[in-house]
């Protein structure tokens, strides 16, 4: 197998045109010296307060100069990822005196990583910033590609900035200690790659599932490392999400929905993302694209995950309010079109701007169960 | 006399290594089609109640397809560039369902075009922007080089980004219903171009303080453009103040010190940035950098331009106070040294690192008056 030997480590270079940086995945925590990655002398570490008690005996800053380290403590949930725990970032880096060239650094998962991200670049209007993610989905996703967002109460990451970091720092090993629902959260969107463009990948996923599930590390450093360099190869190309980074979203119209339709309370993301794609799967089935076959391959990865693909009818959610959600989505630029991510075959993601209603509609009809 | 003609436009480019965009002068705000720099149809105009009333059939949005344009009012005064200012906007941007090709304008002064500027640069990670400054001080200033910010309730100006927008627009003819005070504190910062490095300019200014205190279009206009293209100058050079554009700061470093310890009531910007000018000026008169002549010549010009020279003593500040916030200044990267700005003479500003602490106390002992 494709394995990376344990212990291997590697660099992937995100390059942008005007600044580039390095992703470090495989290594464990310790052995990276933070002030390698940043001009600062003073620190702000953002986290919770549990992930301070496990792991801050791994985060090492070794300087010449005198160095200034504090901790920010924000509480766990999709539900502060708000104003609030922005606020509190803010007030502490200001009532620290904090400079403008401090260093801000993301240590936790998603919530953890756009809430710094989004403080870091608005603080004295934008200071150094490191993520160190702390989930395999922020270690595969958020983590990478800048973009930095809290929710607004009529909306999730409506506000939010594209902030690169100085770096990417990804020790899988910090992965034994997440709860198991978070580790099958994370696969879908490790699928959700192999889905856009790596048949291949997805072949090795569907042989390995049982591997990523028991945590394997060299499966789940192959898989992750695999992730990262999709992330980077699309978001280089298209920082701003103008083009094909839109591709990212496979799933992410439909989960979207389903997530704001259940105030982020009953789904997981990468949950939701997983019924999304279902329904991405579907739609593309019924508009000829990709084969029965084809489509029941994807359901039965994501079940073999442990992921759901249908909607929980006991949820109550009807079709028309799932129709008005999706015409909310930020992604949908133009106020009337439907614009989707679809498959052409398993590997072969591309956008539709106009996707049509009736076959959407008679998806999710179906979707529930 | 130099004098631009009236009724003569000009187009300055600013030019960045990613981005590039025209400051429109010279002609009055109805001759240009608001729709030809932005590709939106979603149009949300930032501004005054009272601005709305006096100018709001100035705009001109002229577009083959069908777009949407509101209005959303800010409370004025420097007090309301804060949180629940930036909130409004954006509150209001997702009621309406703007989505992320939607496009803000700022309509005001330097309070309105940060505030605007600011939301546009997180509303949905950045949505275009289009800065149209109705006081002197924006017109000079604020709208041109992408600084945004609101003040948090520890500090001005902590919070923002960098973010250009698709075009200034400034219409000198806006100027009329301006407040005297205004126009005055909007002079400081004209003046403070001359000192940095015009020294002809200083003398034109010198000769034609009054025509401008009249409001003389062609005076306004010309002083306005000569203005634009200093800060245009500096900012490309400088997009993110990491080095020469700190000399905009003349002045700043001391007249913001004033500012927050009389809590933004007591002094105009500009007339806060008048008193700091003549101290720097002072700091460098001390250090033997330019003459006891030059320096009575800045204190000439800026009595006047009807602005302050010296502190008023009976606010009852302290020098302490005074020493103590230059240390809290954003714009002091290092905590153990004041930086400053400072005259080798009139045109010839430039940045001490290291300023000298015994000088600068005995100098704003000396301030009051």
């Amino acid at each position: 197998m494709p394995y990376i030997e344990r212990g291997q480590s590697d660099i992937i270079n995100v390059e942008f045109s005007n600044h580039q940086y390095p992703i470090l995945i495989g290594k464990s925590l310790e052995n990276y010296n933070l002030c390698e990655y940043s001009s600062s002398h003073q620190f702000l570490i953002v986290t919770h307060k549990n992930l301070h008690d496990l792991y801050s005996s791994k985060l090492r800053f070794s300087s010449p100069i005198d160095i200034e380290i504090n901790w920010c403590f924000i509480e766990e949930g999709e539900i502060h990822k708000a104003n609030d725990s922005l606020q509190k970032v803010l007030s502490q880096a200001i009532k620290l005196k904090y400079r403008r060239n401090s260093c801000f650094i993301a240590f936790g998962g998603g919530v953890i990583g756009d809430i710094t991200g989004f403080a870091a670049s608005i603080y004295q209007r934008g200071v150094e910033l490191i993520q160190i993610p702390t989930t395999i989905l922020s270690q595969v996703d958020s983590s990478i590609g800048g973009k930095t967002a809290i929710n607004h109460p009529l909306g999730k990451n409506m506000i939010g900035t594209f902030y690169q970091p100085n770096a990417v720092v990804i020790d899988t090993s910090l992965l034994e200690t997440l709860p198991k629902s978070e580790l099958v959260s994370g696969l879908a969107e490790v699928i959700k790659y192999a889905l856009i463009n790596d048949a291949p990948f997805f072949d090795w996923l569907d042989a390995n599932i049982d591997n990523l599930l028991t945590r394997d590390t060299s499966a789940i450093n192959y898989a992750v490392n695999k992730s990262c360099k999709h992330k980077q190869a699309i978001v280089e190309v298209d920082e701003k999400e103008k083009g094909v980074r839109a591709l990212l979203n496979l799933g992410h119209t439909f989960g979207h929905a389903l997530e704001a339709l259940t105030n982020y309370e009953k789904y997981l993301h990468g949950e939701a993302i997983s019924i999304g794609m279902v329904i991405a799967s579907e739609v593309s089935k019924r508009m000829s694209l990709i084969t029965q076959e084809e489509h029941n391959k994807i359901v039965v990865i994501l079940k073999k995950a442990g992921l759901p693909v249908s909607i929980d009818s006991s949820l109550g959610i009807s079709i028309d309010s799932l129709i008005n959600q999706l015409f909310l989505d930020k992604k949908n630029v133009k106020s009337s079109a439907l614009k989707t991510i679809l498959l052409k075959g398993i590997g072969k993601a591309f956008i539709l701007e106009d996707t049509p209603i009736e076959i959407v509609k008679d998806v999710l009809g179906k979707s529930f169960s």
